[in-house]
């Protein structure tokens, strides 16, 4: 696929500087950019790199005074504008499945808007509701009662239990299983006995949720992620949790039963939340750490059992130091006894 | 869905105190519940709480002599008495693909009993054997030679391999894969040959395993789970792994190849347990621990490399300090060298 | 299944020293073997268990002049063999459903090769080609555009997306899911808004990829897995990952958007590798490790943060006794201060 610059521009509403009759058939980062590209320059302190790219474009910020002998494109925000010009670029099936394909199972007790696409072998059950414009990928199942809003995207073989409320423009990627019965046993003379998961998982507009996620439904009342949080693969969100809004979830990160993440927490990847906690918002968490209790707003951890930020590295700096501190502690050892032999000898 | 309270009570065999006359609609730990809820009183020493709780109704133990103006049912277990009222409010699907859906794939050489329902789209190959009472959901994959127990409940889109055998009431969440190929080479020359995984998955009576969850194949023989044992969501079983009767493993805990986990262990969230080790029956393991040699039974784990509890306790308080005491030595350091000036120079 | 030693002699070329005249039943570890099962010694250093064994017979290797009065069957390679006589005995399904099953739905855009199995419910979209003798399971998704190689096994369940490259004789277990997006989005005024993720995935020649792994497609450009690499269950593949050849990816490592790992590096369960780093060929990083940073060729990776092995085991030991050198320090501390006053005393 290829656009020439002109059009690139016009739909930035970004003005060109220099030569606009090229044609974009690529994008890379200003370093790996090659003749033939578009890139972008985030940052202002590396404009030097402009001089070295071999894009044959480059988004830089209005705001800002470039001189250059490259083509340029000036534009309110280049990182943003970059994103959204590549989204012209997005492929469309040659042949989607428009409509309802007829393998599809439906229940006729299902009520599906004008305009949604359902897949080849999907199956949707009695009382669900689906908003317009919504796309379910092939062999997606969505159970009974659940509601799905408008403009969603559900992608191949997701899994959508009964009950369950999902909001507008909510993305679901492949492999990802919603409202799986929370992890609840009841032990009695040595015998687990299941607690009923009686409950429902509710997810807000915006949210976007990886490939082979787990969210579990709730014990009773509800599992939630609020609007605009974003969740990467392979992530476990046990029962009753709750997220709140534009959260940044990274891979691999479990959160325990019953926890709250307040709005704009991010979790790097990997980490683990115990049960029955609150992190505070805006607490930012780096990658691997365990947090085995609550903590403020904003806190900056690190970690595990996570610490405050520099604290964390203040112990790991003295952690490397500490082969040879234990060296000088058997130093200290000798000299003191020999020091006391001195002054007794006197 | 609501049900009287002299309703729930005949079913739990409870005795109430009070004004039985209600309606019971919801659910809810003592703290959080609602008017219209029911909820419990586990730990007498809570028994204050009973004062403060919006709930309409409380489950108290019979044992304890408790005085309040509440609404209270005496019962047996309070807690494991609630978690059976919640399975009287299951919402069952108002339309389910009660016996077998026409989309369904199954072959003539097949077993399937009576009372056994399977979902659209679901494939059973030939010599697999379902016992009665079992449901497969949509979309289910069941390979050739599989026996599957009676009262089984596989939920859509789980994926069972070939020849694999699976006992009764075993409940298997979505997006699950059950034996898949152990990983496994032989590096000959540089290139990672593979080993035939020959062996099977045999999953014992009662086990329930979460959603996203990975249990391969044995090379030869067979990995095991075994009886009464619950798995959470996004678990890696590797191959030849045996797990004991009655075991709670935590939501992305790993086991490595070959390793016996024997009965009553409990392995915390995104645990790590290295292969061919053995871990004593009654172990627990805290969330986040690296398990890298056998232990005994009973034992109280910790970080990684896991450590007695105790002894990670005393590990973690002194890691903490580590930078003051650091500081520590180095005065002393400057103290014994002025000694040791002072000595000299008499 | 059972064979005579005679036809799993000449099937391995090997040489048969004792009695030939037995059947081959089943297959063990030397110390698990029992009668009628098929065993090898690995490491002449055992040779001790030969006469402990309970196996049949033993492959050995050719190289060592082995006495013992058990049936041996001298070959190249033992362990070698072994995996190689095992795959004699995987059991093909009585009944597979070979060709193109009525129940798939696959597009007229798509070129299917001859000698192709396409399971049930299997989905494959326009413009898909599939290369010869390829297997393709039930309720498996193929996207678009993309392109599968010659004898590659795609397991039940698996979700390829749309545009992706995958080579000859590649193995996907169930669960996977090749090319969802990337996990990246510009913050804007705090909303997050995503990044197309308009790149690829490729994956080259005798990659086996495991259960539940989510592979994600390149923001631009390509994810890229070498030849033989293999890559275990569960393992999360950020964006424009590149991977080298013949590298061991175990289960539940995360690897972070734009990292390299080099060809022949091996990283232990639970590895998580920070973004935008080098991994230098043949490191190897133990399980549960964490890599913030580049590294060097040949590197042996150990903790989080990672540490080279030998500083690392100083480290963990230097750990183990900090508490009680937390102790020498303190008495320490009073004997100087006595130091200090008998001397100022004088």
């Amino acid at each position: 696929m290829e656009k020439s610059l002109v059009e690139i521009a016009e739909y930035l509403g970004g003005e060109i500087v220099g030569d606009g009759g090229m044609v974009i058939r690529g994008f890379a980062g200003i370093q790996e950019a090659k003749s033939g590209d578009l890139t972008f320059l985030s940052n202002p302190k590396y404009v030097s790199l402009l001089g070295e790219t071999q894009a044959s474009a480059i988004l830089v910020s209005s705001k800002e005074k470039i001189q250059t002998d490259k083509t340029i494109v000036r534009v309110d925000n280049p990182s943003l504008a970059f994103s959204r010009v590549l989204s012209l670029f997005v492929e469309k099936s040659p042949e989607t499945f428009a409509g309802i394909h007829p393998t599809a199972v439906i229940s006729e007790a299902a009520r599906i808007s004008d305009n949604v696409t359902v897949g080849p072998h999907a199956v949707i059950e009695s009382g669900v509701k689906i908003g317009e414009g919504s796309s379910i990928g092939a062999g997606v199942f969505i159970g009974f009662g659940t509601c799905i809003g408008e403009n969603c995207l559900i992608y191949p073989n997701v899994t959508i239990r009964e009950r369950n409320i999902i909001g507008n423009r909510v993305i679901i990627h492949s492999g990802t299983v919603i409202g799986s019965d929370g992890f609840g046993y009841v032990t009695e003379q040595g015998i687990h006995e299941k607690i009923p998961q009686i409950g429902i998982v509710e997810i807000q507009d915006d949210v976007e949720i990886g490939a082979n996620v787990a969210v579990d439904r709730a014990r009773f009342d509800k599992t939630f992620i609020g609007r605009g949080t974003k969740i990467d693969n392979l992530v476990q969100i046990a029962h009753n949790v709750r997220i709140g809004k534009n959260c940044i979830i990274v891979s691999q990160v479990g959160i325990s039963g019953s926890t709250t993440i307040e709005d704009y927490v991010v979790l790097g990847g990997q980490v683990g939340v115990a049960g029955h906690l609150t992190i505070g918002a805006g607490t930012m968490v780096a990658a691997k750490s365990g947090i085995p209790s609550s903590v403020p707003p904003r806190s900056i951890l690190f970690g595990s059992p996570a610490q405050p930020h520099m604290q964390a590295k203040r112990m790991s700096a003295a952690l490397i130091k500490l082969p040879e501190y234990i060296h000088v502690i058997r130093k200290l050892e000798k000299k003191v006894e020999e020091l006391e032999r001195k002054i007794a000898g006197k």
